[in-house]
């Protein structure tokens, strides 16, 4: 049987058609040291057998756990034998696409130690958790609570007689619960736990620095009982063990209170910190990043739609009988170019926040508060908008493949049951939208006084301060000037705003309401940046052919941030509705917007190209760089454990049985067809 | 350690306050004789251990094979010894809500066979089949091709000589893909192929009967090379053996064509059949039928997280010092109420539209394809709007319950990733929004010539006559006038088509354009069966108070199909916007489906509970009966398989290395915090 030979040079041709340069941009997007550095650890893993995942497809959650930590350990290994940084080790362990045990250490245990720790447990443990002596857990959540702390039941009581806490969970509830690495792995955690004072007196919740298992033969200390929760939806996250944990009455000495800011005295006296949230650095690390791994999702699923919808033929037949290309459809490019887009966006997005971050984290180090409240009013908004895009996306592009789509070969399904968790988890989505609107409401109550007053955050509403201007007209060719996007877009903030508080009671946000405020207030503050992306081209050191096609994929994005704010636009009467009969708006945005995905059309391969995935990253036989989808599914398949035997063991318990029945129904005249 | 004392208490307290009759609801829902059989056998199947599901969770893909074949074989030996009939053992079989490779026997297989084969053929296998003495598949989509059944490579060519067919795959893109139940277990199918005549013609794609595999020893028949075609997205369908075939020139007698329509005469000529789609009957029972399974699995995505929202408490304090319900938070009820709505709609239009395909079936069967068309829109728009929805909502109500939603054992991860493929099998969904327009253009171009004549499904456009009539004003108080809202929602299918039709470019649907026609006149077409329903529950034998409920229930079905409609409304003038400062009608519309789900929030479980669903159906932790959902979640944690020891073999192999090395490194001052 012969190959089809179509896809491949599909795949040539739309390489060749494309006109921006891949490696410029890509230093563009990530910027050229972080890359080269990417790229000589990428070189190394996809060559090493450790970390082939040709296999994983087909691997139980034991298994997957297992390889994890083989693969985590092999990683340390080559850290030492190459000499990698810390930095370098940890683009390894990002590189592994799965969520290990071990990056938990590094994302939740270590930062908050560090950051909250005394100088003596810093001496103390410091080495040993920088270098994994111990590995570490960060348990918050119990059974019965999530992301109100103020409600958890675990309680660490001082004792002044011996100079200890004791850490207990006095219910079912309070069993920590969900927490990563704390099933099988850690052996040390910091909990999350109410202070009572020898007076009886509830202090709030506070962290403690517990050692969870024996480091001689890693069984859990006396008084904990620990395991794993079990299998998460959809197989997500199944090499990670997160874990349970109950406490009964388990004594820690007075040092193991992570006291930099709060304190307890010898005595019992409590001593406050010097702001109410100093300790939320750790959280704003993590969501801080969270941008960029939505950006890394929406490359990937990018790259791999529009691979295989370039090669993928299917409907309308051509000139020359062959069928059309998927990705030529209205319906599929209209899909997927914006999320293109998109990834291009919060990358960049993504770069930028984790310098501002850096930026608040000295602050704090210093004890200065200032930038906190700004840093978390816009975290909070962009968690919520990098992680609910993210996962829309990632559906919408394996969608967008059709039937194929749905082999876990195409990849996109382990990659959205991967990232779905971060719509609830560090702050449930819903709960931070109202946390946005409250920094809303206040800066909107602020306004009379503020005078020029404006954080980037809150900067659209300038925009209500007398003479209010009118926003401007959409243009027909939005090209020309992005501004016009960008301001209309932060109209739509100030007016949604504007009308809440003019009509609302007050007391009474009822979720459409936040959800509707907290995501113009975010879209405004984004689209912002976005404009300052595209001016930025100007001093970028790419051509001017790359420069005026990522200024379109910016455009895009503004635009498809408008219309998915469209019902704002109509209702606030922003985007003028006409007279009955008369041109619609919706269709002239849309229309816009599919002008310019079909502008951006024969840049599409090339600007996925740029994000610089190789096929061992992406991990999908649709996705394949070559093209070679169809051999790389009949490939996969051969694997597949259910092909081990040409005769299937069941037929002869369940199949056989079921047959021979038949047949004796059959001449007895049972049923009838 | 004392349990928490609340959940139990709020699940009874919520029942207590329900006004409802869940058993009249549920007579109303199923009908009572339907019911009483499902009871049955619910009864059965719910104390056999076979049936018992507590381990599935932990289970490979071999072995969720394995199980489905063994409770299918058992149902089967149930109907035997239990004297079952059809119906109730295809009950059983849909009651063991897994994807089960016998399944497609049933669906797919025997429908197309009863209805597309020649007498002949029938008496020689009907009974066979009808008693599974053999079992089968049913072989269509390729490797390289989808829902373009015309293009489709596999061939069967007519060989006079020998009155046979030859079937062929001649490419590696012609390999049949993702059949069910081939990979395994079939050993007949019915086999899609391009029909080629002894002159070299190609009469285009026609059914052919083809053996498999032996009756022997269930080894593949020569000529044809069989897989699984390995493991799906999200572990979805895991049960299901979906194949691969490639035939290499296999020989099948000239009487397994399925003949009853169209027909090769044995010297060779092709005889027309009377009706171009006088094959769409199987089709159009399974697209009929997706109607109803998206009703179950919306009743139980409500069931579970109504219940769920209902024990948990987070947040907020109540006067007594515990912490709000989540179900009383609006961004809960607000999207759990309507929800549940939907349910009780699609679970009404799902048998009646089993009825209405009955009646098509009938006609056809005696060769009348008069109502095939109207059949072939209205299924074809339901589709899409019962499995985009039912998709959708299930994510909603997993997601509204928090962290505890990603839990494999809180069932909706399951769930999801089951009727996912819903959305690109039996006709990708934006596939058949064109189907939708294309009707609903030719129905419009129509409109000078039709008079009255109108089709439920084109019912709409009648506001398109001379003198239009104005759409109505939405009233505040919905309650007194649904019809106002079933007008509203015909009214934005009328202009939104009319708007197409006098603006676009014919040829040019673009994404949005098919999407928005084809959701506008589903929505017109449902929302009007709505109406009836509210209409026909004055001659229900349901009582005032229950008549009452589930009339809200309607409204807000209609409600929220206006909301998401939303910007129809507004950009095309439906819903009037007033001058800027003016009242917002977005708001407004909110406003009363926050109301009614405000009124119906004490029926909640009520309305619920009356879908009638056991614990085993359920089959989630935190859609448990009596509420106890923590203690589900700790029990079925003890399970899980990384707790089989309690120290993990992993930690000799992998962590201890990692621990080592670290002391090693933090003795030696490498890496510092």
């Amino acid at each position: 049987m012969h190959e089809h030979p179509l896809p491949p040079a599909d795949l040539t041709r739309a390489r060749q058609g494309a006109t921006v340069d891949a490696a410029s941009i890509r230093s563009y997007l990530y910027g050229h040291a972080s890359w080269e550095q990417h790229e000589r650890v990428v070189r190394v893993m996809s060559k090493d057998p450790a970390f082939d995942n040709s296999k994983r497809a087909f691997m139980s959650r034991t298994e997957l756990y297992a390889r994890a930590l083989a693969m985590s350990n092999h990683i340390y290994e080559l850290q030492d034998q190459l000499g990698w940084s810390t930095e370098e080790t940890r683009r390894a362990i990002d590189l592994l696409d799965e969520s290990t045990p071990f990056v938990l250490h590094e994302t939740a245990f270590e930062p908050v130690l560090r950051s909250q720790a005394s100088e003596p447990l810093l001496s103390k443990y410091g080495a040993l958790v920088a270098n994994r002596g111990i590995v570490g857990c960060y348990l918050q959540t119990e059974l019965g609570h999530g992301s109100n702390v103020a409600a958890l039941e675990t309680t660490a009581t001082f004792l002044p007689a011996t100079q200890e806490f004791e850490i207990h969970s006095p219910t079912l509830t309070s069993t920590k619960w969900w927490i990563g690495a704390l099933g099988k792995t850690a052996t040390h955690g910091v909990v999350q736990a109410q202070l009572i004072l020898p007076d009886g007196k509830n202090a709030g919740p506070h962290l403690f620095f517990v050692q969870l298992r024996s480091l001689e033969d890693h069984v859990p200390m006396s008084g904990i009982v620990i395991g794993d929760i079990g299998p998460k939806a959809m197989g997500g996250t199944a090499p990670l063990d997160n874990g349970y944990a109950r406490f009964d009455h388990v004594r820690i000495p007075h040092e193991n209170m992570l006291s930099r800011f709060a304190q307890v005295t010898p005595d019992g006296r409590y001593v406050k910190p010097p702001h109410a949230k100093i300790s939320y650095g750790g959280m704003l690390y993590i969501r801080s990043g969270m941008v960029t791994t939505a950006g890394r999702a929406l490359a990937e699923a990018a790259t791999i739609s529009l691979r295989y919808a370039t090669v993928r033929r299917q409907g309308q037949r051509n000139a020359d009988g062959s069928e059309q290309q998927v990705i030529a459809y209205p319906s599929t490019y209209y899909r997927l170019v914006p999320i293109l887009a998109r990834a291009y966006v919060f990358i960049k997005l993504g770069r930028q926040l984790r310098d501002t971050f850096s930026e608040t984290a000295e602050r704090l180090a210093s004890g200065d508060t200032s930038s906190l409240g700004e840093m978390h009013a816009t975290t909070s908004g962009l968690k919520v908008l990098a992680t609910t895009t993210s996962i829309r996306d990632v559906e919408v592009a394996r969608r967008a493949m059709g039937g194929h789509g749905y082999s876990t070969f195409a990849g996109l399904g382990r990659l959205y049951a991967r990232i779905l968790p971060s719509a609830t988890y560090e702050g449930d989505n819903f709960v931070l939208d109202q946390q946005v609107v409250r920094a809303a409401i206040k800066a909107y109550r602020a306004l009379p006084h503020t005078g020029a007053q404006f954080s980037p955050s809150t900067r659209y509403l300038r925009l209500l301060l007398s003479p209010q201007p009118a926003p401007p007209a959409l243009f027909s060719a939005p090209d020309d000037n992005p501004e016009q996007i960008v301001l209309l877009l932060e109209h739509r903030a100030a007016r949604v705003v504007q009308a809440h508080m003019q009509t609302a009671d007050e007391g009474a946000l009822d979720a459409g309401a936040a959800q509707r405020l907290s995501s113009a207030v975010t879209d405004a503050f984004v689209a912002r940046q976005v404009g300052d992306m595209i001016l930025g081209l100007q001093a970028s050191s790419l051509s001017a052919i790359d420069r005026a096609v990522i200024r379109q994929l910016y455009i895009l994005y503004l635009l498809t941030t408008m219309e998915a704010g469209l019902i704002d636009f109509l209702s606030l009467g922003i985007l003028p509705v006409p007279a009955a009969g008369g041109p619609d708006p919706v269709r002239a945005l849309r229309g816009m917007i599919s002008d310019l995905c079909l502008k951006l059309l024969p840049e599409a391969i090339g600007l996925s190209d740029a994000f610089g995935f190789t096929d061992w990253e992406l991990d999908s036989a649709l996705g394949v760089y070559d093209g070679r989808v169809y051999e790389a599914l009949w490939e996969r398949a051969k694997d597949s454990p259910l092909n081990e035997h040409e005769v299937t063991p069941e037929y002869e318990r369940h199949i056989k049985p079921v047959l021979e029945r038949g047949r004796r129904r059959a001449f007895a005249g049972k049923a009838k067809l």
